[in-house]
């Protein structure tokens, strides 16, 4: 978590809160934010908020892939396979070697997928449901599947599991990861249960980071279903916002290692969010048993993947070093935005004690939890002035977000100025939503 | 098929066939080939006929690839869509086109995937499998689901269909495509039939491409199963040896819709032996209805393929002329490595009666036929030799051929002087081995 506190300088110390306001005092209020609604309605304008995609500026920093091999460039492997050619199911070395690096785990350890770690996670869920884990009952021949489901959540993740039918269970997130206490118990009494999605650092869409502590819990489970797994999603694993100021994770295959459930973890991730989304490449790391499953399977499912997009960006980035100065440029672009959103939201909300929201230190999003039920009609409201929100709900399973209170912030797509805009026009419309609500309880 | 007769103006007119010869003259036959065998095998050579893989040289075709795309160049769709960043579930516009102009189809029908059509077929049987197609009961909620394949055909097929569970019903090839009268017959007979596995061009292994009545059969085929498909898997379309002496295939989709049932067939398709195996591009081409419902389940697996890959190939090839154009160089470098297999079959096994081979104009094999109860043998023999083929049985479902006969000769990969050396090491060994034989039966 950012700890910087909100700048309060420009701010009126003596304003009321909603709450403090009486009727009169909410209706002037009301009043003065319908027209400066109003007032952004007018100018017709067309932001993009919902989505955790770089902007043009982000991918322009990767153009020299496309010149990282070229017509005269030997497309060889060091141990001198031709990249061009069929084969190497499991991704080339030297691939393996730089995802390694940054996944921090062993090249051994390691498959080399396609362009989408989403693909590899729905592939796991798949494999797991039409052929089971390790000899056990395939997923799609038992009455009742389960996974826990930590919220606000992924919602990437949870259409995955809800189109294999699997039921998904709430599990509240705290600052320092997943209520572990309630993980520990469900898990250990519910056979049924088979797995947890987890994005552990730089969480989506708090920006949370999973302390020592919870790291550890995860690796000591002892699930009551031998096929369980903890789907870890590490897909911010490197995408810092500050040079000096950084959330650190504890290694989770090493952790199950050293308690004795090697088996126990998938883990997640790719370039997509460090070059190009959709162009880059993406992994699995897990243990030597587990990969031995999935390379059974994987023979039937294709010859390769794409190893001249594995050899470029290896010689893209030369080493892990590379990629880490690559991302301090990604931080540089994105960092001013991040700011820009916790500065208006400290400046517009902060004062009259409405909402509540996160400050990381990495990944894509920030989570606002606006007052309870007032969710669905803010991402309405902005939509009806232009501005485009994750819809309300999407970061909980089957998109109902019990309180109705959620909403993701993704502020790295647009430009500073439309962010700026759009941040405004969004606090316009949480304050109008939370004084006409206030104003409604007092009818 | 190719009709040029062998050329015989080298050969001993005179020449006995082994089954004319008497048991002094086989044996005599047998110390010779024995004595040529030993002769190769003090060569210590390592010759790989296995599978269909371009040589460098077809690769080296391809490498404009490379340059089609550079840091300078601008990745956005003649749309506007920004190729780098995520989006756009089922390809861009340009690739749709160029592939729909390959393949046959209309852009408006097709999805553009990644970079292997056999992960396309892995995930349409699995999607099959895990949600069942348009209402019906998923697969793997049924008792028993079985697949019509053509024999001899292509192992991977076959391969996907095991790892599924699905009994794989051999359906005998003849030079016009699969019998139909048995294709119908069964299909129409039995509901547990869902699928059948086609390579309508140029097929794996023969080089067959099945008829005009072949096709419009499949067309109006009327299964018991309403959720039967065709899995069409158009491989080889435009993978011709000659300029002027080529095979014509109807269009499937079309004759489908013409025929009343537009949702019964899937088509593949990929670039993989047109640009670089395992960095192309693939897709499929079905119906609207069948579009729909493999998108919803898309949805959940990605969030689109590698775009910035499509726009290379649609940028180094413009055009399918210019696709066309390509594949005339590709035929040049293959060509005589086709022509030298049957030249070799000709001159030395033609005379003595022994085998049968296609003379494909077109696709990637060769399907040799040696005397029954050979195959294993001969493929053992040439192992021994430094000369991998591919595994005897390997064109059968489970493995299995009941003649132990076929075996599939890939003349793509060496280099000429090596695949005439191959080819000569194999004859010997299918002569060795049917002259054993032979003498075994005197005994």
């Amino acid at each position: 978590m950012n700890n910087k506190k909100p700048d309060l300088k420009n701010v009126d110390l003596k304003v009321k809160t909603y709450k403090e306001m009486n009727k009169e005092e909410l209706q002037r209020e009301v009043a003065n934010l319908k027209a400066e609604y109003k007032r952004y309605q007018d100018m017709d304008l067309t932001l993009n908020m919902a989505r955790g995609k770089p902007c043009h500026e982000q991918l322009d920093l990767s153009m020299g892939l496309m010149d990282a091999l070229n017509s005269e460039a030997d497309l060889s492997c060091e141990d001198g396979t031709d990249c061009r050619n069929y084969g190497v199911l499991d991704g080339i070395q030297e691939a393996k070697e730089l995802i390694g690096a940054m996944m921090e785990n062993s090249p051994d350890n390691i498959i080399i997928y396609g362009n989408s770690s989403l693909n590899v996670m729905y592939d796991t869920v798949s494999r797991a449901y039409t052929h089971g884990i390790m000899g056990n009952t395939p997923w799609c021949k038992l009455d009742k599947v389960k996974f826990l489901c930590p919220v606000p959540g992924y919602d990437r993740h949870f259409a995955i599991t809800q189109y294999f039918g699997i039921e998904m269970i709430p599990v509240p997130m705290t600052p320092t990861g997943p209520d572990m206490d309630i993980v520990e118990k469900l898990v250990s009494e519910d056979e049924t249960i088979k797995g947890i999605w987890c994005v552990p650092k730089y969480s989506n869409p708090q920006g949370y980071s999973y302390s020592d502590d919870t790291v550890r819990r995860f690796a000591r489970l002892r699930p009551a279903a031998r096929d369980f797994r903890i789907f870890w999603d590490n897909a911010y694993g490197i995408h810092h916002l500050y040079d000096d100021d950084q959330d650190y994770l504890i290694e989770i295959l090493a952790e199950c290692k050293k308690a004795g459930s090697p088996d126990m973890v998938y883990k997640f991730s790719s370039t997509s969010k460090i070059t190009f989304p959709g162009s880059g490449i993406a992994a699995i790391a897990t243990s030597l048993n587990n990969l031995e499953e999935i390379k059974a399977q994987l023979t039937n499912q294709t010859i390769g993947h794409d190893k001249v997009n594995q050899l470029r960006h290896v010689r893209f980035f030369g080493d892990i070093n590379g990629m880490k100065e690559h991302m301090k440029k990604h931080a540089a672009i994105i960092r001013p935005k991040f700011e820009a959103v916790l500065e208006i939201l400290d400046r517009d909300l902060a004062p009259y004690g409405i909402g509540d929201w996160t400050r990381p230190k990495g990944g894509y999003f920030i989570s606002f939890d606006a007052p309870e039920g007032c969710a669905k009609a803010i991402v309405d409201r902005a939509k009806k002035a232009g501005v485009t929100m994750t819809g309300a709900g999407a970061t909980y399973p089957y998109k109902k977000d019990p309180h109705d209170s959620n909403i993701r912030i993704a502020p790295t797509y647009p430009s500073l100025g439309d962010l700026r805009t759009a941040m405004e026009i969004f606090t316009v419309c949480v304050r109008l939503v939370y004084a006409n609500k206030l104003l409604g309880e007092m009818e």
